[in-house]
């Protein structure tokens, strides 16, 4: 429970780092979602070019069953080893945007 | 504050209808992911289709000023017809993913 706790911890961190919380401007803004109760974290960038839409969601992990799954990753930032810097155990992490068969050779978690 | 707290229930309400709770396949999962602090409210699916990877956000809403603004909706529901069925005032609601110069002739709320 306590690792689990750390890991959140982390994740809020992480997301944060990237973006501060969420941040507004004329046109666009980037959010920063939590949901803690089903362990699923985000950051996603809206907003309006002229009048064009734009939407993407920049990053995705959730946590399930102790594991730090990265679901989504549209940044250039390696996620998978700013975790392990930030103290999470490489079997800890899930490339969950690779394949298994990726996943097999990755040094991660395949599951 | 009764009525936001109303509005945080009926979006709850929406997306469990669409989904139930978060819904887990062997290839496949849609997360439902509720930020009651920052007021956003969103549904993901996510998962495989053999080795293909698919990610789309089915519906984003917030709750800003007390309106609730659809960011996204990549389903055939009329999001905003099921809010104003289920309680919502018109004037509440902000047709976030149209273009200002749409929203003033919506009936809608322009922001």
């Amino acid at each position: 429970m306590e690792r689990l706790e750390q890991y959140r911890e982390i994740i809020r961190e992480l997301l944060q780092d990237y973006c501060g919380d969420d941040r507004e401007e004329v046109d666009s803004e980037i959010q920063m979602i939590c949901d803690r109760d089903r362990d699923h974290y985000q950051l996603v960038s809206l907003g309006w070019q002229g009048h064009r839409r734009f939407y993407t969601v920049l990053m995705h992990l959730d946590i399930k069953n102790g594991k730090i799954w990265i679901q989504r990753n549209e940044t250039d930032h390696l996620i998978a080893q700013e975790l392990v810097s930030m103290g999470v155990l490489r079997e800890d992490i899930v490339l969950g945007l690779q394949p298994e068969y990726v996943r097999a050779d990755s040094g991660y978690s395949l599951v």
